[in-house]
């Protein structure tokens, strides 16, 4: 196991109705702004139960927040938050209304020239306004973690700091029943690839770590399909497994002592930035690939994936770790996810913009032993057509 | 899976090395009060790191606090307190030293008449010193948990407070080297009784809590016996692996969501109050006859743990189970533990006395369904002779 530091001071509230603890958590005295999307909260009751919630607090709103949070966007915020004084605030949404939220947070008490430089040139965050986080849809564990993603003319690029991570996040299962299919799948599957992001790697003898990624990986791979199956589609217990697991698979637990590799989310970034393609898709595109470009390397790990998380238990160590990659395909297929880039309508031609991006955004030395150049990414590409 | 709230706000830092952490930890500013035990930790060089990351701090010390830590031994330590305006509490050893620096946190500013209430009235304790851990005993998982258990005249309490939750802990698991083998086998078995108490109820298909609490039982499992053998005696990945298993066992993580049954150690508690017997022992003789009184209740979890820890597949649901809780035994002898009364020469004779104490103590309707009558302890203890 590796040398690390572990926090995650986040205080979670989590069940049906839980909506309502918000009321307590919220300063008495706070000036609120709500954040959130495209307004589908107001259909399914979470903003009646937000707005229920602060009936007593002083609040305003900011809607609009997109998938693949936009800059532009996210700095009209900004205005709304001088002109009345707002001193917290409540992110009700999935992982693009959080992520949003914080670079709002940071960029409301950013003393740099241009809030922007947080992204692109890292500038240190160092205070930001304070979040609360009711979570909508299970995918990117942004509600109790320090990361974010902003998009800004079609880079989107991550920031990360310690004074954005959420005080308190709201977990209700129920408020999941009315996601689309292809909302629940990105979500499992975004949340089965940070798992791998940790996991997939060279063992460093972490045993509760594998194990822990381990048991989120098979509960995904259980629970996942079964949010799509008409005689499941009102199954609280299988959207409450899926939340819990989504929210442990990036609050930096499992990757606390061991090598991680983000490659897969650093390319399928590209994807999202030039073609617009959902998160989630870009994923379940990029990991087989990833598996089977770098397999030396991952050899031992990928193995012990193959015999823990699929039981596959016959042939050769390679025809395990073969097997093991197949069947992760395959769920992906089962989650109605594309698992080439010619299930997303791009083909070769469309490679090279996708290497220059890389290039221009500093990824020229991905995964968890910095090989994975620019011609290795290529590689994974090709290999994804 | 059952509603909850979840949060752990201790800072951990883990791995060799890692004592010169608390230089940055501890305020600049404060004056700091040492506690510790027997003094091992001026044997085995822990007592020099902690004063070579403190040189730049004022700071005194206090040690003496016993395994079991008595009320009389603790209450000493205020006195030291109010005579030099002590405003941190840095707590070095086991789960002992770090429970009673507990009660002395909030035994100090505490308002009532006699800080005895704390743990015998149950009186809320609403402000205590801020407190850091170095952990050099992985058993209890007081390191990061809210909870202490404090003894006097036999009585073995236990209390609650977020407010005495340590601020840090450091977790090298270097340190654990020089532990004696009794040491060692009481903390694996302690954090393994801690993981069953949280995991052996009846099933609410929280299936993270699950795997998470099954892959600390197979990795101390795994780990434990190892610890004990001369080829891994120096093996520091083994002891990194139980040290984190224990600190997850009881951080409140597992046990966030799911129903709990803490019979084991109330049971066990009276037979330390009583005759002085350590606490992993106490578990290693109840926690078998708990399993097999209780067959009933826990029959699924008991037929998941017997396969998934124990990978048993032959035979019926019932010979599964057997098989399950014979393994468990054996771990334990391999352990070097105790399994019945008889190990630690009680008898028949000794069990009126427990189930008075535990009338006493109001210990009167335990397990996950309260059922554990005094009546089921009497079966319990009767089974464990």
């Amino acid at each position: 196991m590796l040398n690390f530091s572990f926090e995650n001071q986040t205080r979670i509230h989590f069940g049906e109705g839980q909506i309502a603890k918000i009321a307590g958590e919220v300063p008495k005295d706070a000036k609120v702004l709500i954040t959130y999307g495209g307004g589908s909260i107001k259909g399914n009751g979470v903003y009646d139960q937000v707005v229920d919630a602060l009936k007593e607090h002083t609040w305003f709103e900011f809607s609009g927040i997109e998938p693949n949070p936009k800059y532009d966007t996210l700095m009209k915020a900004i205005a709304i938050i001088k002109e009345h004084n707002i001193d917290y605030l409540l992110a009700v949404g999935g992982g693009s209304v959080i992520d949003g939220t914080k670079f709002i947070a940071a960029a409301a008490l950013f003393e740099g020239d241009d809030p922007w430089d947080i992204v692109a040139k890292q500038q240190a965050v160092k205070r930001a306004l304070p979040i609360g986080a009711v979570l909508t849809l299970p995918a990117t564990g942004s509600e109790t973690n320090i990361g974010a993603v902003v998009t800004r003319d079609g880079n989107k690029l991550p920031f990360m700091s310690p004074v954005v991570r959420p005080q308190f996040a709201v977990l209700d299962p129920a408020v999941t029943l009315s996601l689309s299919d292809r909302q629940i799948s990105n979500g499992v599957v975004d949340a089965f690839i940070h798992t791998m992001e940790q996991y997939l790697t060279y063992s460093v003898n972490g045993k509760v770590q594998d194990r822990f990624a381990e048991g989120l990986l098979q509960t995904l791979v259980e629970e996942g399909p079964k949010a799509l199956q008409p005689e499941h589609k009102n199954d609280l217990e299988v959207r409450a497994n899926i939340m819990w697991s989504a929210t442990m698979a990036l609050n930096g637990l499992i990757g606390a002592g061991v090598p991680q590799d983000w490659s897969t989310h650093m390319i399928g970034h590209e994807l999202t930035g030039t073609h617009g393609i959902d998160h989630g898709r870009t994923l379940s595109i990029v990991l087989p690939a990833v598996m089977k470009v770098c397999k030396e390397a991952k050899h031992d790990k990928l193995l012990q994936f193959a015999q823990r998380v699929w039981h596959v238990s016959e042939g050769s160590d390679e025809q395990k770790i073969d097997k093991g990659i197949e069947l992760t395909e395959d769920f992906f297929k089962r989650m109605a996810m594309p698992v080439r880039l010619s299930d997303v309508d791009l083909g070769e031609k469309d490679i090279d913009l996708l290497i220059e991006k890389l290039e221009a955004h500093g990824m020229v030395a991905l995964g968890e032993n910095q090989t994975t150049t620019l011609a290795v990414s290529r590689e994974i590409l090709n290999t994804a057509l």
